[in-house]
């Protein structure tokens, strides 16, 4: 069948608003966030489950390779058509009918075309939100997709840990629609698939809606940038804070000195807030947080951290060699700001890694001393979030490097560092971005055989169509 | 083959005191916490996983259906043999030698034979615990199979939630081990395969090592008794407490009336701490805890509790109509003996459910009001987790009842409470207990077409083998 006739079959399937064929209106849907570019054979924009059902079917009945997209904000390059021209793009971005919120079941049950900044926006009048807290602004369907944690985690946990159930649209030939929306926090009959489609970018179905569990908003926050004695001060730092803080304590993000200067040297509204402008090897970023309003009779947060530092500070092995409090947006700032800044450096090749947490700083320390013996002139410009392990590894290549135009480099240095992160520390290539095109090379050669058969085994049960942008595993269309 | 053959190979293969066979010894595994009995053909107790390995690959060789075996306190039967004497119980007892704890890391890698009590003992010293806080004293392997949940999930949640990795041993012609140990809180390389796992009552693998996430116990623990104005003003009690409490809230545990009396009747360590002695129609025990010792300037935990109850209080439709601080280890001696009370009654016949938290009150009304139209006689004795939806909806049937001696009175009984619980309130058959050869009838029953069928296709790519007390459908013993 040609181009032509699929979309003319496609309309009648779906109607006109749900098939973008025009280059011009396609190219919205080709181009991810960051760092990819492709071609689309046709974009479908279902608006309903119902639909997505169809368009599957469809697809599937006609040997067409779809990619599902959201919000399109991914860097691993799992929601964007590669170059062939031959894939259908499947857009959520009508899929924004339901907004169920349950307030005695402090659960909400939404369409996977939301943007995280829609739903916390509808959420806050009523002292809520969906508690993942990103740079980004992506849709529900991706974050399911890539199961994202974000600055909060230490706290709140990723997507998987507040989502109670979904619905899911598989690749077969018949568009089965699994529906797997519970609101119930516990519920142990089965097996909870729900897992099966979280984190596994879309490759084992389409999500089309989702039951999440919401938190109360904070309202009240206190922040403080620690200084460690010494890079082996971070942890025992951060088991210092944990011992007295408990669950107040909400995020504890480090910042190396690189990562600083970049973003106070590039982001102009930005004030160096180190005394006498001297950035330190090493920034913890440490906010605490509370979901009431201020009581009488109540410590203030910034009074309660200046007491925790201050008993942290007294020890004789004390693992700060300074600290003060501020205000939180600036001190936020500084932080969200890092990654613009390390981009003005060169050329960003930006790592995604997470380990023990008592291993991050081992793992950096390896790589600063080890990388100038292989790819000399790239500089280290890490941030991350110590309280879960999650390491946002920047490596910046300036752009005098002999390795500038080097076509080979980048994957020679992506080998290099993962063999280091994933054989030598047990750490993953990918904390919070899943897997997509990007990533594929890396799932080949570090998941065990084992796993990769049953994951294939997965896909031909649920999904045998061409679905998504990672393969798991042979294809087989299931006889009809 | 013989037994005797059977018994002579895997001692050959095992070792000695890995078999057990005679019927004293194998006594202890052939009985349940509360309901079972049956009979084994031997029990295996492998002390490693290369043992648990050896053991399934020569059960599936000869078709030797295998129950595997931790604790053995669920309510399920998913621990315990059949009546056949055909079964071989799979024990882990002898599971005991790892516990690698990681202070950095905040968890702890750690054989599947180890009983919760013991984890928490040796954890103590450095002030953190497995946060799941039972009645019984399971093994870790069980609480694997069941997700248990527990008393305090509303802070820490489930089994699932805390759990970074796992190991777990097929049903399959080798026996194959899969190293799902990851130490990692954020990992998305592919699917989540030990989700598959987790509460599916050992069908689908042994599991023989686990890493759990610590938590930090509390240092200080206030907790008072609410009376709520009436049944409706439950939930609106609950989300006032979460708006002023937040993090601190650690419990929020609902007892009725009946169950309460019968606690108070027959446990004769209480004393009746309502005024008058008379007991309201419904009590929460509200708990809030931190995990720091008490700081100089910082308001104390009852202080706080005081404040935020006289806050509720005072508001114009206040939920509460009366309510009293205590000391916490009188308090939840009365809900921990709510089982004990209850089992005084007559025939107990216990559901597990759960609910949206918004409907499990009007679920427990609809019952009050509709059961004695078909079971005479018989009285409700609930009690639960409001704050996660979760009710322990204990019926009791009194010796001189009709029913007493009625053979196929608590099946129809339980046929009718799912029918309402499932159909028309969206409920759980089984919060927290899993499913065992008790809940499976209902898993066919309420399982749609389509799940079961994927179950039925992961149970043949996972564990071909007759492993556990529950069918997920068809099992077929996979080519070699």
């Amino acid at each position: 069948m040609s181009l032509d006739a699929h979309i003319a079959a496609l309309t009648a399937l779906l109607g006109d608003k749900a098939v973008v064929t025009s280059a011009n209106d396609r190219a919205a849907y080709e181009a991810g966030a960051r760092y990819d570019t492709g071609k689309a054979a046709l974009v479908l924009r279902p608006a309903s489950t119902t639909e997505v059902s169809a368009a599957l079917a469809y697809c599937v009945a006609h040997e067409l390779a779809v990619v599902p997209q959201a919000g399109n904000t991914g860097l691993v390059s799992g929601s964007t058509p590669d170059e062939s021209g031959a894939q259908v793009v499947l857009s959520l971005d009508r899929m924004t009918s339901r907004f169920d919120l349950d307030l005695d079941n402090r659960s909400l049950h939404v369409d996977a075309g939301f943007r995280l900044s829609e739903i916390n926006r509808r959420l806050e009048p009523h002292g809520l939100f969906f508690p993942i807290d990103l740079g980004a602004d992506p849709r529900i369907g991706g974050m399911l997709a890539t199961n994202t944690g974000g600055s909060r985690f230490l706290k709140y946990g990723d997507v998987r840990r507040n989502t109670l159930g979904l619905t899911v649209v598989l690749a077969d030939d018949t568009g089965t629609v699994l529906d797997l929306t519970s609101s119930l926090r516990k519920n142990n009959t089965g097996v909870d698939w729900k897992q099966i489609f979280i984190g596994t970018s879309g490759a084992f179905g389409v999500v089309t809606d989702a039951v999440l569990t919401l938190e109360r908003l904070p309202k009240q926050t206190a922040t403080a940038f620690l200084v460690p004695a010494s890079s082996s001060s971070v942890l025992p730092l951060l088991t210092a804070m944990e011992d007295r803080l408990g669950a107040y304590l909400s995020a504890f993000e480090g910042m190396s000195k690189d990562a600083v200067a970049a973003a106070l040297a590039h982001v102009p509204s930005l004030r160096n807030p180190f005394q006498g402008g001297l950035i330190p090897d090493y920034v913890i970023l440490a906010e605490i947080s509370r979901t009431w309003a201020p009581r009488a009779g109540e410590q203030s947060l910034d009074d309660v951290l200046e007491s925790v530092l201050a008993d942290i500070w007294e020890a004789s092995d004390a693992p700060l060699s300074d600290a003060f409090i501020g205000p939180p947006h600036d001190m936020w700032a500084l932080r969200h700001a890092l990654s613009e800044g390390v981009k003005h450096l060169g050329r960003l090749i930006a790592f995604d890694l997470s380990f023990r947490r008592g291993d991050i700083m081992a793992f950096c320390a390896r790589m600063k001393a080890d990388l100038p013996n292989h790819f000399s002139g790239v500089t280290v410009c890490d941030f991350g979030h110590i309280g879960d392990g999650g390491v946002h590894f920047n490596l910046v290549v300036p752009k005098d490097s002999e390795h500038w135009n080097d076509p080979t480099f980048e994957q020679r240095l992506r080998t290099f560092v993962f063999a280091v992160a994933v054989e030598e520390f047990n750490g993953s290539f990918s904390a919070e971005h899943a897997i997509g095109r990007k990533n594929q090379p890396f799932y080949n050669q570090y998941t065990p055989q084992e796993i990769k058969t049953l994951a294939a085994g997965l896909k031909s049960m649920t999904s045998p169509g061409h679905l998504g942008t990672v393969s798991f595993g042979e294809r087989i269309i299931r006889p009809a």
